[in-house]
């Protein structure tokens, strides 16, 4: 029986590639595994895969009775609807301990690192087990997005080895500029429906039993947005509507800069405004020096709803 | 500012071992650690300090706005009362995924192994970090006693290949003819009151809402609980109408017979009959082959209740 692996909802490359990575690794140690994927890869990832020739994993939400592996978050939120029908193998993940249970012992293989293919790529070296340059260069893209080419407060020295260790592994002799390649693919907006721009890298979080959905563009040059800034602050108004939710942020971040402009709206204003000690001026503000929304968004607006 | 590194409520040798290996191991890696218990230790795990020379760690239960470490659990209901308002940079465990939830990144080292200590082990490994001689005693008899000398259906081949390295560096020769020593020792039962002997190793569950107290005795032979059994089921009669709990099972486990006789008392004795597939006759059964609380006895338990 294989055991499938899989990123969250609204699949990162962090998500994909990591389901990809890690299903090769336990196969080669011994375990079959498949990777899926619960959405639609975003364009950063389709662009890798196609560059190292990898093939997308197939799509699948249903796992009732089936043996999983979940990467990149433990929560359920995120996770299949049916995740107490299946049986939970493992976790790698870098963020907050989630509110997924299990009902028998796993595997857990969470650290505060930048990536979770830099975990997985630990893994590697832990079970002595070759990467092949394909696999690298997936879990190379992965890290250099997750952590902002290095310049997320989430990034640590860990996940900059890993680089280092992948890149000549993947065949991409620069590594920057590889990643700048990606940053410009996830940039384009053009042409884009403002819904899917929205949605492209959107979660949902229960604060204090209140649901906020946050979202984050990340970019090499804001000024692409200023046309479709309105139309952005209403999607994210229908959004918060539709899905009965208590706030919606949006987060255009500037990776060259290093800041991001936040669209906010919500049923009390004055609790993101307590988070980021600063005051919205229609229902906007530029928070300086903010690149991730694990780090340094969730956590002071969790704060601010206990 | 050091970090706490802690067991369980009710410790067994696990906890208090696990508490004092790890915090070693990361004043080795270079953080600043200090192992703690929540409670009182077992005494096996008294034998062992003696034995190896090494001093019981202090009791301390609050931890508010402290960074600390869990060990041999990731459930509320065994932490520190006030574990959201510290700050909980970790947890080593090989149960299975409990409630524990955080508003920030964190290291989890969690595996299907046999005890605790052997995931430790292989952190020492993988930080290349040496193990000295009390400090290896202390985790060889943690695995020892948690996989009842690897008779357990949670021991694997880690737990066991754990236990061949650490036998030698503790010193060690016949670490068989140890465990029996211990297993003397944890079966010592004259003179202590029922209630002590009932909540040596006691943990409640939530089973689906209702609140489950599953107690365990393991000894070399069964015979020494003939004259007190009616006390015991007395007893936990009494500790079920004092915490309001559902039901109390106390395991009176036979490691040389290799199964337990279960004692229980419970608002609904049927589901516990599902649960084991068996009748209970005056609420008493013997379950062969019943060794391990957490593998054997909670899953099918939590699966009738749900």
């Amino acid at each position: 029986m294989t055991a499938y692996v899989m990123g969250h909802f609204i699949p990162d490359a962090d998500s994909i590639c990591g389901a990809i990575s890690l299903a090769y690794l336990k196969n080669q140690i011994g375990e079959d595994a498949t990777p899926v994927r619960l959405g639609e890869p975003n364009p950063e990832t389709k662009y890798a895969l196609e560059k190292f020739g990898v093939e997308l994993p197939e799509l699948r939400t249903e796992f009732a009775g089936e043996d999983i592996y979940i990467v990149d978050h433990s929560d359920r939120e995120l996770a299949p609807k049916d995740l107490d029908e299946a049986n939970l193998k493992g976790i790698v993940d870098h963020h907050k301990l989630g509110d997924i249970t299990t009902n028998a012992p796993l595997e857990c293989w969470i650290r505060p690192v930048g990536c979770s293919n830099t975990i997985i790529k630990e893994m590697f070296d832990f079970y002595n087990v070759e990467i092949p340059a394909s696999i690298a260069g997936l879990m190379l893209t992965a890290i250099l997005v997750d952590t902002v080419i290095f310049k997320s407060p989430t990034c640590t020295p860990v996940d900059i080895k890993a680089v280092e260790e992948l890149a000549p592994i993947a065949g991409i002799e620069d590594y920057k500029g590889y990643a700048l390649e990606l940053f410009k693919v996830k940039s384009a907006v053009e042409g884009t429906p403002v819904r899917e721009l929205v949605k492209r890298d959107f979660k949902d979080f229960d604060m204090n039993g209140n649901k906020v959905g946050i979202g984050q563009l990340e970019v090499v040059d804001l000024s692409i947005f200023d046309s479709i800034k309105d139309d952005l602050a209403a999607d994210i108004a229908a959004l918060k509507e539709e899905g009965n939710r208590h706030s919606v942020l949006l987060l255009l971040t500037d990776i060259m800069k290093e800041g991001s402009e936040l669209i906010a709206i919500s049923d009390d204003a004055s609790i993101i405004e307590k988070a980021y000690d600063k005051s919205l001026d229609n229902g906007r503000v530029w928070l300086d020096g903010v690149l991730s929304r694990k780090k340094q968004v969730v956590p002071p607006l969790q704060k601010a709803f206990s």
